[in-house]
């Protein structure tokens, strides 16, 4: 794994863009960062993990709300300074229940909703 | 469009990521960086146009190369910290004559490319 480490370019935070794209819809879901740990800790459980930048803590994606994502390629771009992870998704990638983040287009000089959410977010959170 | 300002959040450096996807196959083309000149003068003109952070100016995608992006629609993610752009990608995305910048995949422990040109990066980048 080090030779991925000594590819990849960091940024001053010690962080790197991971774009999460479902792997056969090929739906981008999501936008997040990973650190070195992350991405470590993602190629060897196979299973998607991420930095939280807003609880600075390594953010195991769905250990929580149960929407894991579960990893069958990570690809690096030409600068090796973005991620691209290749997912199995499950349920809904978004915190607000949607499929993915993106449910919001700019059209006609407003922000329209284009998704409605696919689970309760109240659900995902607030589990037993 | 100080309606979409106003949703938006901006890193420190007054950027925004921004993910160019093909509208129609929805193949992932790139990741990134957009200011605030650069998203009013993408709606603007309906050509992609990036904050360049090498060269620290606005770079209009295929300017020089003249692998242009038309915007076919801008979102945004649910916390507006990221863009997804749909567009139509005029040949060549990748500096490297390549279709997207995702063509090194990580398997078995090492890098392998993926993909091949599909231009020659000389001729996109000497033209007469």
């Amino acid at each position: 794994m080090n030779a991925l480490f000594e590819k990849l370019t960091f940024n001053a935070d010690g962080l790197i863009p991971a774009i999460a794209q479902q792997h056969d819809t090929c739906e981008v879901l999501m936008l997040a960062w990973m650190n070195r740990a992350a991405i470590e800790e993602t190629l060897t459980t196979g299973h998607v993990t991420y930095w939280s930048r807003s609880r600075q803590k390594l953010w195991r994606k769905g250990e929580t709300s149960g929407q894991t994502q579960k990893l069958v390629e990570l690809r690096l771009d030409c600068d090796a300074d973005t991620l691209l992870l290749l997912v199995e998704q499950t349920g809904a990638a978004c915190h607000t229940g949607r499929r993915n983040c993106f449910f919001s287009a700019w059209r006609g000089g407003e922000r329209i909703e284009i998704a409605n959410p696919i689970m309760n977010p109240a659900e995902l959170y607030n589990q037993p």
